[in-house]
């Protein structure tokens, strides 16, 4: 029976394997063979495929005796092809042995170099390099490396041999030891090594071979391995392939080196070829930073003929993989060698700047550029951030979660009140709250950066920074904070109000004192780019939906509106009108209302926020001229809105004019057990018509008054919390009382629409129902993923993140949209939706939005619009067209 | 063009209508029919059709002229067959004009009798009855009807008319007055109406007819009318039949009378000819209470004759609609007229004693009496009752919510621990609370009745409640209670710890002092009728499904396991292992298990657990011998158990050893926002999973344990709230290493399967997933229906009444299963369960297990087993029964 092939050889100009083989070679292994096929110089080697690695895990850690044969026949192929023998006394064959999965994993599983050293062999290499001291140093190495990888022998066990040498001859460094130094050397390791493993050092090359490959194919799972995986979601793979490949030496004398260089520059994306090498040295020697490397314009003076052929080889490999390459190159004896090319890694900015170039040196078109960019990158242009140059020297003090991106300094205060107070004498502050709530807003609001010690990447602080684009670093456990002290102390340092901190949400790091920032610039490639991106998604195609992909932003106030529009929205997706009773008379008035004993006694408090209210949404409706705004009616409990501090409690008490205890009863009556599934959104609109009257009064007259203007208004109401479509109907039928009588008062009539949020597990089911009433559907997916889950974003700090550990969930679902439950309700929801309206437009406005592989399950599910944070549209706008093109 | 039929006449032996046409004539015009069908004596008249009522509203409350032709042709056809004109001088015709829907609404709608008088009709009729006073009556009555009834007069307009003459006359009563003071009175009547109505008495008797037919169709709509079908749930009536038939009168002399008579009792349902007479009366004589009415057995020395054609009709009647019959009867001048007859309104009681009989009797077959009772019926013979002689005699002095049925009386106690004090003492106790928790579990598990002043049908106190089978009153909002004070108030009614107060928890009211209880027995009828329920039910038959339809107890404790078995459960379908923690003992090492630091702290409190948790679990398996039960996993939040009293706090942190601020602080850590979407149930079971090894470990001691003694043991293991097949296989593979380990150590094997709630919106929507995992599902329509909802049952209060009072909701969904909505979650999730396991069993445990709609649709939507309380087990079983049937 035949049970397939597992190993691949590359060298002498052809290889069995090609780049596109990378599931069966790992990335590497399949690059080597591409190469090898292009005609590029590799040392010949061969691949064991990762179809072996999982058989070896499948065949509890050992191999079929048919895989030991194929490594056997491939080991005397390149036996030949090298001339040269594994061991050989006189000319000997070393060579390395390489992990190599499909996906990159830098550093997280094993290697061995130069081995099939032994007693022999080091003799052999000895005579064969001239080089005496060189073959025993790399017996040394190779002892060292394989009693580290394979064995585990502690790596102090040998520092502390090679140290005792040092001192016996009194010298500082390696180097300056010599070659009867080295064998010194060589014999105590060999004595460390039979201590720890309890066994003699393998003499046998073949024996060599087969533990560093059980090592490499063992590193696969090992605790770090699983870990970047867990961390990077990269899943379904089968394994590692191990890269068994003759070695070369950049360390040989003076004609040699070694060094790594990349097609562009990493960091700009300029045209540039970028690189770094060290002559007489070897792969480990650049890494450990002993020595500083050479630019590779001095290779260019020193060697040009090698220079000449490294430059050809990086065009060719450029051209032929029509990327940036990273590219690591040996020259020995003046011969140069490619170890490995791939495509580079790269800042969001020299991804958007070698996307455009490649466009436009035509070798890549339009669409591949766009698939190019992870739109997560982008998030890096977005946002000030801490000077790279300043990184390098400073140590975070805590760290917390990445709540919202970007960097900020300031100095520290406790309180929303102080923070407006400081800013409004001229000082950049940063807000520091065990957690916020929404009567901080006004401090939120003017704070550089807000820093919290508890509540996830869904908590207050992160939903509202994130909207508001302010850098966040949220749930920092290390802190401890002592409100009213106003201190802040993490192990036994201690801040008090006034210090100053520096924020990084972007990595959720928090550093003492003031840094230097800096503020990146939209380049004109990104406004190009993204142009693109949108040609793409406007041009989109699917079967029952209209065409185009909508993105919209999420804005309460007309600054984020404006910002969002900036930066590409279509409309506004989501304006919630809660967040405009924040500010000081509108709250005062409001708390009035709450505890309002008699329907007239509301309507009166109301009457005094409509005009304030109705500039609000003037200003929105101005920002967003010939753009439609989809406001959403007032949808939190209204306990969010009373009072908590003693003064205010008494100031209330007063205007009303009732006692303080009688207030108080009040508002113990509005407390909730479960406030998210209480009396909220279109139930207070029921209960409470007078409010969703006002805000619709609102509206209707900053409609009307700013269609006035000359400007086009293109109002969206949308009732909040429906559960079922015989809330929608009384709630419409007022709605459009109220439009009525203001246009006719008016003599001026505004286009208009009325929709629903699909945010209650109940809508999505009775979807069909629920379109014969309105307008549009929005799915809010944060409401609905806390009822389909069962799940508090408020408190699933307690379990979440556990359950991402354990991978009970594959990502924390407040982030990422769950498509296999939430998802099915969606899509649920919009088939529903369109049976008994075919056209209806349906889009998404929950944090989910924003993010990528969210935005194409919207696709796919056939929404029409996305809605996001204005500092996510560039994000989204990339998102949606990577979505239109894979789908 | 024809438009159909609107007018049916009955009368001279044949009838055009027939029972059968109940929707087109209502209940009162097809019985009519059908009586005059069958021979028996009515007085002729004719129906006007519901269709004509449709029509009526639908043409804005007029009539086209077909139908009024239609009508004036079936009048003339009425005069000729009683050779009588209506308004006619000599010889008037005079009719009754009454409503009558398809379902009985009793009281609801209008009647207008005596129609046809006028001035000159009067002295016919008084001409012909050769009784002037008796013809001035009855045109008095007749203009004080028509006004009230057709015009508004309002009523103490002509009582203060009728007033003026008894003072001028200086008489007391109507009867005193003669037929020259009647003539007065008319003559006022007259001056009444004209004033009020503004226009003259109509003496034109057609004009009298169509004022009184739009009358009736026009209380097809009054408030009234809504409010009762509402209520009663009555839906899709195309509106009122007018019912114009011949008075006859009861009120001619001594050889007159008339009465009311069942053909069985409709209290006891004993097969006994029950009914009451007035001689020389109208109706509303009998209705006004002033003579007392006599028995039938006066009737039949009196008027043998007579009576024996009424025993004729009777059985005639009964024999021909199979059921116990409710007539009114007139004998006009010695002849017998019906002038009605239905199927009687019964007690729950007399429904099963009919019915068992009617089989006994060939009558009807089993199936037939199975639907001829309503499940809600039994509930009144499975708990004690407010002696009903008492009741009439007594004015309750509050009402609240109906919770929990049955009535109790007691001292009032308000805290749990002075009820369990007092009823350690021997006192019947009350437990009075604002609203209960899970710490006041042992008071209410000795209270006779619990009464709470907030808090819905849903609150803790009643689902506890009902569990226990204790009568409820909860959410009365009159009462003011001070707990400090220890006292209760309604209105200036203060009543202090000690007194004494009956509850009536079937109706929700509240009485002051000891009332006198009846305690209803479980009739051999009531066992032998259930037992056709039960054959009916296991010998169901679905496509797809297994064959039968089982029917399980909810219960926590091995006596109410016992009382389940003994109500006929086949299971127990509901252990909540929760409230075994409630236990003094249990309770404080759970305390210390919660506030733990660690694992290890935790493991040592759950150990001190164990054995009396085991023994818990031991009595409900003896109890239950041989049928499955099935224990849920801790559910609630850990929070529920914490300590709140200052004394319990300190108490807990002397244990624990740390002080009573830092235990605070730890307490505080466990509260949530929205417990109910928390850190709970199997969430626990990841996080802590030492919890449910100690769980598991108790059911699998106890089940070894009493297997040994013989006693056949069947635990099915629950897992709650699972929201991911991913937390299902961990915790399933916990479990069954411990079972295996108890196993193993003591050489014996319990057979047992391990299951989850689906409770979780997106556990129905991945239910393939977890059904490849989990051996049963149960649906907890309880927290599904709460999330599907976005309602929290505890704070619903404040909305929920006013959305089923605006019809916005149906129903109060905690009560009956939303069908629309939860329901295709249940659909989707059975659906989905048995696309990966075919014959995955099913289950639901809510409470909405007890409720017979609940029941129907769980049988239509393929569940196996319905459970519920013990106490509405008997239901159940009637319910699901009836739903084999009906589908």
């Amino acid at each position: 029976m035949s049970q397939g092939k597992f190993v691949y050889f590359f060298g002498g100009g052809s290889a069995e394997g090609k780049a596109e083989m990378k599931d069966t070679l790992g990335g590497k292994g399949a690059n080597l063979a591409e190469m090898t096929n292009l005609g590029i110089p590799v040392p010949p080697g061969f691949t064991i495929s990762t179809d072996a690695c999982e058989l070896y895990y499948e065949n509890n850690k050992a191999y079929p005796e048919y895989i030991v044969k194929e490594v056997e026949q491939h080991l005397k192929k390149l036996e030949a092809q090298m001339e040269m023998k594994l061991g050989d006394h006189d000319n000997p064959l070393l060579v390395s042995v390489r992990s190599g999965a499909a996906v990159s994993m830098p550093g997280m599983m094993d290697t061995v170099l130069n081995l099939g050293l032994n007693e022999k062999a080091v003799e052999g290499l000895a005579a064969r390099s001239g080089n005496e001291r060189f073959a025993w140093d790399a017996y040394r190495r190779f002892i060292q490396m394989f009693g580290d990888v394979v064995k585990g022998v502690p790596h102090h066990a040998f520092e502390g041999a090679l140290e005792s040498i040092k001192m016996e001859k009194n010298v500082e460094n390696d180097n300056e030891l010599d070659a009867d130094d080295l064998k010194k050397v060589v014999s105590r390791y060999l004595s460390v090594y039979k201590d720890a493993v309890k066994e003699p050092f393998p003499q046998d090359p073949k024996v060599q071979l087969w533990a560093a490959i059980d090592a490499v194919f063992g590193s696969w799972k090992n605790e770090r391995a699983d870990k970047y995986r867990a961390i990077n979601k990269i899943e379904g793979l089968k394994g590692t392939a191990v890269n068994v490949q003759s070695m070369v030496f950049g360390n040989f004398g003076e004609t040699s080196g070694t060094g790594v260089c990349f097609s562009r520059d990493p960091s700009t994306g300029e045209n540039y070829f970028y690189g770094e090498y060290l002559m007489n040295a070897q792969g480990e020697d650049v890494v450990a930073g002993i020595r500083t490397p050479e630019k590779l314009s001095t290779l260019q003076e020193g060697s040009p003929a090698v220079y000449a052929q490294l430059v050809e080889i990086k065009d060719k490999l450029e051209n032929h993989y029509k990327d940036m390459q990273d590219m690591e190159f040996t020259i020995q004896d003046g011969k140069l060698y490619i170890l490995q090319t791939r495509n580079g890694k790269r800042t969001g900015q020299a991804a958007v700047q070698i996307a455009v170039d490649l466009v436009k040196e035509k070798m890549i078109d339009k669409k591949e550029a766009i698939m190019r960019v992870a739109p997560a990158q982008l998030d890096q242009l977005l946002h000030p951030m801490i000077d790279p140059s300043v990184m390098k020297e400073i140590q975070p003090i805590a760290k917390g979660l990445n709540a919202s991106p970007g960097a900020a300094c300031g100095k520290i205060v406790f309180t929303a009140e102080d923070a407006e107070a400081w800013f409004l004498k001229g000082e950049q502050v940063i807000l520091v709250r065990k957690e916020t709530s929404p009567e901080d807003i006004g401090g939120m609001n003017v704070a550089q950066g807000i820093l919290t010690s508890t509540g996830g990447m869904t908590s207050h602080a992160a939903v509202v920074a994130r909207g508001m684009g302010t850098p966040c670093v949220a749930g920092c456990k290390e802190l401890i904070i002592n409100q009213e002290n106003k201190t802040m102390s993490v192990g036994s340092k201690v801040f008090k109000e006034g210090n100053w901190c520096s924020l990084d949400g972007t990595d959720g790091l928090v550093y003492e004192g003031a840094i230097d920032l800096i503020q990146p610039e939209l380049s004109g490639n990104l406004n190009e780019f993204l142009t693109w991106a949108d040609d793409i998604r406007n041009s989109a195609k699917r079967e029952g939906v209209a065409d185009g992909f909508g993105i919209r932003a999420n804005a309460d106030l007309p600054v984020d509106a404006l910002k969002g529009r900036e930066f590409g929205a279509e409309g506004i997706g989501l304006c919630r009108t809660e967040h405009m009773f924040f500010d000081e008379e509108k709250l005062k008035s409001f708390r009035i209302m709450i505890v309002a004993d008699s329907k007239e006694r509301r309507v009166e408090s109301l009457k005094k926020i409509m005009p304030l209210q109705t500039e609000d949404f003037e200003g929105i409706f101005r920002a967003m001229d010939g753009l439609p705004v989809n406001i959403r009616l007032l949808d939190p409990p209204l306990h969010e809105f009373v009072p908590r501090s003693k003064r205010d409690i008494a100031e209330l008490a007063d205007i009303i004019g009732i006692s303080k205890e009688d207030l108080q009863v009040r508002l113990n009556s509005l407390e909730e057990q479960n406030p998210m599934l209480g009396h909220r959104g279109c139930r207070l609109g029921i209960t409470y018509p007078e409010i969703y009257d006002m805000q619709v009064e609102a509206i209707a007259r900053a409609a009307v008054k700013v269609q006035k203007e000359g400007i086009k208004v293109l109002p969206e109401i949308m009732i909040p919390l429906i559960g079922t479509y015989k809330e929608f109907i009384p709630l419409r039928e007022n709605a459009e009382k109220i439009l009525k009588s203001v246009f006719e008062e008016t003599g001026i009539t505004v286009e208009y629409q009325i929709g629903t949020m699909i945010e209650i597990p109940r809508a999505a089911l009775t979807a069909e129902d629920i379109a014969k009433y309105a307008d549009y559907f929005s799915f809010g997916t944060n409401d609905l993923t806390q009822m389909t889950f069962g799940y508090s974003r408020d408190d699933v700090g307690t379990f979440v993140p556990e359950y991402v550990n354990k991978k009970i969930l594959k990502a924390d679902p407040f982030q990422t949209l769950d498509q296999h439950g939430v998802g099915l309700l969606v899509e649920l929801g919009v088939q529903r939706g369109r049976s008994t309206k075919a056209n209806l437009k349906t889009s998404i406005c929950g944090e989910h939005g924003g993010d990528p592989d969210s935005i194409d399950f919207c696709y796919r599910a056939g929404l029409n619009v996305v809605s996001c944070s204005p500092y996510r549209v560039p994000i989204a706008r990339l998102a949606a067209a990577q979505a239109v093109i894979r789908n």
